[in-house]
């Protein structure tokens, strides 16, 4: 069994991980930490873990998690990067869900997250947790940066056109809808059934964290710089994202050329399902699944578009932070995370 | 023009007020006041009234309120009673629709709210604001008490049966169903889409404070004490409150004789409206409009169920504020106040 | 292994089947059935199995049928009695998630479905199956009748009371609030997302196929005839019942009393979670898993409610469905049903 | 009084017609006809009318409808066509919301809407009746073709930047959410709540009626045909369009000269409402209003966003054929639509 822990346990993404890890086979959660909630059961704030965990919360301490196998950090941006060296000087695997170690360039992490980067020494060695496109090196590395949901659905839907050169560089567009969970488990009036039920609005359209993550992912994959306009929006539903994704092709392409080009890339995927050509795949359909359901459209001759569906707590998040903890520990791939999307 | 105030004007009866009130051919609205957003546009935090106002929120200030002709108290319990006797000795008729004067004993007051009431003497001459039921009070008193919006929906539709003496005084029970907006605009993480959508869940059931508010009204109406089980439920839903009432009547009734009762008691009253006996009133009906629809029904002889749906916000709050403007200035009851529900 | 087939696999206690079934480890899906679908694969009509099975509906045949260990029908009223003669016969195992089998008097039965009974003789050899009150029976019989939705929520909270003699048998109310999903996967349009969402409405008030089914099931605990008002509604969500109980003490009992009542009563049980006395269960903490929740208040002296939340598609229908079949089979009667509800 | 009648009242466009011509101060609801319903009192389909009308549906009859001084069409596509040419021949104008009188090409009527088109001698003499742009059309013409929903907000997003030729005529796009009442009330399965509940997809990606009425428009304004991709989405929502709209300009331009370009466009017009500069306006700013809410970005230089917000049944529907209504016949453009919208 390999002995985890979780740093920051009372947000959404913290008891979806146990959700998750608890009835994992070959995990044991060996503790669960949070500052402000310290000493109380688990099941107290979350009561779907009733009758599935008596742990309590504990105060996060180095000294106990560097005798873990690994970590998962929960946390808002700024924990993970202060505790994870000692960790990884323990020989504890670090996985971090959190923006602090995405992004190669500590100046732009500053940018967009307002903080001095703690070890920026560690930045080059982190590997970048999305399995189907970085596999090598997240198997490598003892530290990994668990994407963020947007940039999952995002770069999902759009590397294979980019890492075969067929989509211009230029003029890709993502519009991205999102359930309210994306947003976290923090008491804000924006984040109200009253203000964001039954309506629908953008945010952070001129700019927005995620964008530098997928420009530098995609750019990589791309072998050059890429730019894109991420436009995010609220949804009046709680889990699910719906990543809406155009491109233009360098050259024509037919639709079947489109369809074997992805089917290519994820074929063997077992985390990434193509539907048919010219689907419409719905967010319910991924709901509590660790899964990105992805169509191709191409409705005029070389503009094409990708629609990418997640759970953005699961594949989006947790689930996906297993996925590279199985990845890691040379696991089975799906081991704990083969359950199927709740519908209706 | 009948100039009023509005103190309080940032929570969402504040916010009803104004949709209200600023179309309402014989009032203006010559003040809004807010401690916190002073100075500020109000349609830059409610964008809806954008084009229907230019004012600012100000400071609230007795000196300045008391030039009004009325001042609708749309603030947290505490706040009327502190400034109510000065605007009353000034000739400011003052509406509340915060608890403070709901309640004729103060310590009953000081039990369920936590605070010694500051002005007990002014609490005999409050009037309760339902006009249905108590129109010549109102038109009498210069401070007149707002109901709660349980108590809305729940005095209306049991009234009849304990005036006329043919429901038990014991064993009424209140199961009712509120939207999301009855709690506020208040950031609290039970409050989220994320935690409040798609569930449903009571609370309070062993005691809340609107409960001794209807014992006392139902108990006035009925002639001696009544015992009233309230058991509240929060809804995924923004607007709207169900209440489902059970009584037992003391002797055997016919349908026809209790559709009569009701018909009798509210036939004129433009904002009850009585469906036909065994309908299934919905709260969208209702929602944006300032009436209360109701419905009987009696399954087993002897065992009466009046259904009863208002829209927390209008007929539960800002609309019965108005109406209640209405009857004391002696304008038509229906002025400002006759919008359709909107439905879907 | 054992093996199974399901009968009319295209509504939503069908789907849920398969999302439980399918990973279940020991059983096997043999075949799915459904007449207007016939050929097609299954998640072409639900999606969220694409990755888990790749079965066509096929047409129901006995024949066919009679060959697997058990059936599930989860085909609407007036099939199952058609069909499952001839599976009895062959002796294969019955679970009728449908009512054919719920109620003892088949002129109850055609008084509220309309349809005359086809094998009357079979009612008395059916078990009731809420395994919790009725496993005995449940693992003698060869025919099962799964219960309703809300008569398993309403029993589960109100049999403790009654076993013990403690509530008075006379002016039981359950009043009841369900997610859309109870109402199955038709097209309605008082079940349109624009009719249903953001909307509360009561139904059925007079009258509601249910009542009978929970009046017959609690009177038998009891012992003797009880008498309930059932009140049910329609809330704006998809999965989840809470029913809210009221019943009367015959004499004085202590909430400890009370706790250690139903403590007793199913302390062992795995898909019963008693919470702490004056809890208050959410329909979401229960989402897509295999339990009912219950809580137990007494606001006034002898007047006591429960409080019980169930997901009408998992404890309600299919869920508790095979845990007849873990029961019936004599398998570990959590085998297939450990599923955490998904929350947020 | 203007008289007027409605045909096809039993749908969303038909009850949100009667609630804004109801309490209009100039119009006479005469009648409103449905062939399925006639004969039943409107306001027993369409419980919020109740006490605002007395109205029972008619069967529609020319005879008496074109004693009218106009009808609304509220139908399917292919009725108004059937019915204009002798209601406009007795002098009573026409304001159909149906697409009947949208496209100006019959064949590419025919191809999107299946039907051959019954007038198309009438085509030419229709206005489009999107009044802030076609006005002078509107005032000549007795028939007008109210747009469809996404139209309207797309349009005039687009509109002042295709006018005044600042932007590309290719590579537009408009990204577009809708809530579900924008596909009728009718009953469908993939409009359940618990289909359409908690969920977001796509639909009609690869080609939508809307795009060609949205092409032809914007190719009028600019002078030059324009290709545009419209991605329509389903949201879990009632009501409300979210248009995100992109555009890339041929030449640089300052947000500030953006910001005019759009204000001198719609400066004066009190249906449009330009929100500061880098905005997100949302959904439920306009809920229940007629008007549309706009706001400019341009995350990178040259690359422009507008995010246009309606209510589709008010400003993309009844309320614009209202507005067409009081432009046609001289009143007050805003007359009978002043209402606020409905927040929270």
């Amino acid at each position: 069994m390999i002995r985890v822990g979780v740093v920051g346990g009372t947000g959404y993404t913290g008891v979806e991980l146990l959700r998750l890890l608890l009835p994992h086979p070959e995990v044991e959660v060996a503790l669960v930490s949070s500052r402000a909630e310290a000493g109380q059961r688990i099941d107290e704030i979350f009561p779907n873990l009733r009758g599935h965990t008596d742990l309590c919360f504990s105060l996060p301490d180095t000294n106990t998690l560097r005798q873990l196998d690994a970590v998962f950090f929960a946390t808002p941006h700024g924990v993970a990067m202060e505790m994870a060296p000692a960790l990884l000087a323990a020989g504890t695997r670090v996985i971090d869900l959190s923006a602090d170690f995405r992004l190669s360039d500590p100046s732009v992490y500053q940018h967009w997250y307002g903080l001095a980067h703690q070890c920026p020494e560690l930045l080059s060695k982190a590997a970048y947790g999305l399995p189907e496109l970085f596999g090598p090196e997240i198997a490598r590395s003892s530290l990994i940066a668990n994407p963020g949901c947007y940039p999952t659905a995002v770069t999902l839907g759009l590397a294979p056109l980019l890492m075969a050169g067929w989509a211009d560089s230029e003029g890709l567009i993502a519009d991205c809808k999102s359930g309210a969970s994306g947003a976290g488990r923090s008491a804000r009036i924006s984040l109200l059934l009253t203000e964001s039920g039954d309506n629908v609005a953008a945010y952070g359209v001129s700019g927005h964290r995620h964008r530098p993550e997928i420009e530098e992912t995609l750019g990589r994959l791309a072998g050059q710089p890429i730019q894109l306009q991420f436009t995010p929006h609220l949804m009046p539903m709680i889990r699910g994202i719906h990543a809406t994704l155009y491109a233009r092709l360098r050259s024509p392409r037919s639709n079947e050329e489109l369809q074997s080009l992805f089917q290519e890339c994820y074929g063997p995927e077992p985390f990434v399902d193509l539907l048919p050509f010219g689907s419409h795949p719905s967010t319910r359909s991924v709901r509590g699944a660790n899964i990105c359901r992805l169509a191709i459209h191409q409705p005029r001759p070389g503009q094409v578009l990708v629609l990418a569906v997640i759970d953005n707590l699961v594949k989006g998040a947790a689930g996906q932070a297993i996925q590279n903890l199985n990845h890691s520990f040379g696991l089975p791939i799906t081991a704990g995370l083969e359950q199927i999307a709740l519908l209706p």
